[in-house]
């Protein structure tokens, strides 16, 4: 089977190519290709896989060509993030919305013309959610929890998921969208993102540097480990319709946790000295947009399929460090 | 002040125009020019108003040409409708997203070039409501409903919803997006609608002609009459921000009634010779389609406004009576 994956090139997108790749097998049938469409290169050790094309470039000029070949599945990871979105609307509009639309038109008419409609897994985001004045957060969010995004990001997702529903519906694909939690501990350094202190608390004590941590220790958050959210997309695709159950956007599992506890993870697990390195220094803008954010999440129907995250934060962190020790210098430092 | 009305030669917005018109002001200022644009010319009335300008022709092509006009306000009602949207999906997307998103990139346009942002008020549609596998109705919907639309026409109004919010949110434009029950009696003939029955099972009778009822008597949905509908729309552009209460839709009041209670009014207002000339002949397609729609709604957010809708649904056929009995045999015949 070929595979598509946009966003291929990136953090969740090339760990996905690996985890196919080292399986072998996508819902039981063997992968002859993964195509990695990005605007940067996948790295090294992809590239050098037979079975990887990487095809580099913006998205949208990359659709129409979709319409002559055929895949048996896609994961649409490719997207603009949060801060990009805010500061320059016609990009948002154009990486999330259009972008998407025009794949899933290549998809459709492939469809029309006769092709089984192609799997397609969606990476949503539970941005989706934000607390409206008419309709303040419930303490945890859940698959029916009223969406009403405050930013503009959450809102091209949003609409991305209602997209990929009717396409579904008409047959024009067999789409699924799932919501992903903040995943952490991400590689790399820190970058623009609000949720980047995330990563940063545990990834910088971890090698040796200070870290600020810019919100309250009682902010609480759901997050996942980057394997959990592999594993996810994995088992949406994999699962049946009929188990899916109908086709609304599901949230994949998090571990609801506080950044109390993520700090006091961090000293179980590597000793107080390293968690002596994350120093509170309060950002007012980070805290704002943070307080938008859910404080946790119930995912029963991912729980329905199987799907679990990680129990303690110290997981993740152990996590973390084995990728660390298993993963070249060069894949560490990917942002 | 001057305002476009886009569908404004369609029944809602021409009359939405007429009750302006016919007050002269709105939220407080004096009008000086109505602008309808849509694909068909407005009724004689309205064209012969000096204050009533035209503009005939589709949305997505007059756009543009905003850029380089001040509106004081919008009401956004043109739309492809539900049946045209199942079957022409690329026509659905143009008419319904594209046009919209087209106008409110008109509108932004003038914002960033200093203009206070304009009021917008979009007509959307309990038709984001569904029954989704995973989450089947409540008795009643409410404006906290999770909207999981099973037609193309409802994915589009929900995504229009989310693009005003946005618009809205980042200060481009001030809208309110409000959501229409089933208008009822609609003057002039049936047409392919599946809730063209509706209007159909009293507006035939009292003209003394046979009328088919293609569903069963205890389908339940809520209706209100047009003008309800045109002073609903006019509130929403009237109310302040803070009362409109952030930026999600809000339902427009409607009458939950059942085809029973119509006919049952429709006897207790025009005898039961009238009521007679109702036959039930079950149409499949027609009452499959119907058992997807909500059967009754709740409407906080618009009772806060003050709004109201008919409470009995005689009120509702004498109004129509009494729209005969005043309007010209031209406008009664418009679809």
């Amino acid at each position: 089977m070929r595979v598509l994956i946009t966003g291929g090139g990136g953090f969740v997108g090339a760990r996905l190519a690996r985890t196919m790749l080292a399986k072998g097998t996508l819902a039981g049938r063997r992968i002859e290709q993964v195509v990695l469409a990005d605007q940067v290169a996948p790295p090294a050790d992809l590239a050098a896989d037979r079975r990887v094309e990487s095809r580099v470039g913006k998205l949208l000029g990359q659709c129409q060509a979709l319409r002559d070949e055929a895949f048996d599945g896609v994961f649409h990871l490719a997207s603009a993030v949060s801060g990009e979105c805010e500061s320059d609307f016609d990009l948002g509009l154009a990486s999330n919305l259009d972008s998407t639309r025009a794949l899933l038109d290549a998809l459709r008419y492939r469809a029309t013309q006769g092709a089984a409609p192609t799997r397609v897994v969606f990476s949503s985001s539970i941005a989706v959610f934000g607390p409206d004045p008419a309709y303040p957060f419930p303490p945890l969010v859940g698959d029916d929890t009223l969406p009403t995004p405050q930013t503009s990001y959450g809102t091209q997702k949003l609409i991305c998921e209602h997209l990929v529903s009717d396409y579904t519906r008409k047959g024009f694909i067999d789409g699924r969208a799932a919501r992903l939690v903040t995943v952490t501990v991400r590689p790399g350094r820190p970058n623009g993102a609000a949720s980047s202190f995330f990563s940063g608390i545990i990834r910088e004590p971890l090698a040796g540097e200070e870290a600020v941590l810019p919100v309250s220790p009682d902010v609480a958050h759901p997050v996942a480990s980057p394997q959990t959210m592999v594993d996810g997309l994995i088992a949406v695709y994999e699962a049946s319709r009929e188990a899916f159950v109908g086709r609304s956007a599901i949230t994949l599992p998090g571990l609801n946790v506080t950044v109390q506890q993520m700090l006091d993870a961090l000293e179980k697990v590597a000793g107080p000295k390293v968690r002596a390195r994350v120093r509170f220094e309060r950002d007012e803008r980070i805290a704002g947009i943070v307080a938008n954010w859910p404080r946790g999440v119930t995912t029963a129907r991912a729980t329905a399929l199987g799907l679990k995250a990680e129990t303690t934060f110290e997981d993740i962190i152990r996590k973390y460090i084995a990728d660390c020790a298993a993963t070249p210098a060069a894949l560490r430092g990917m942002s």
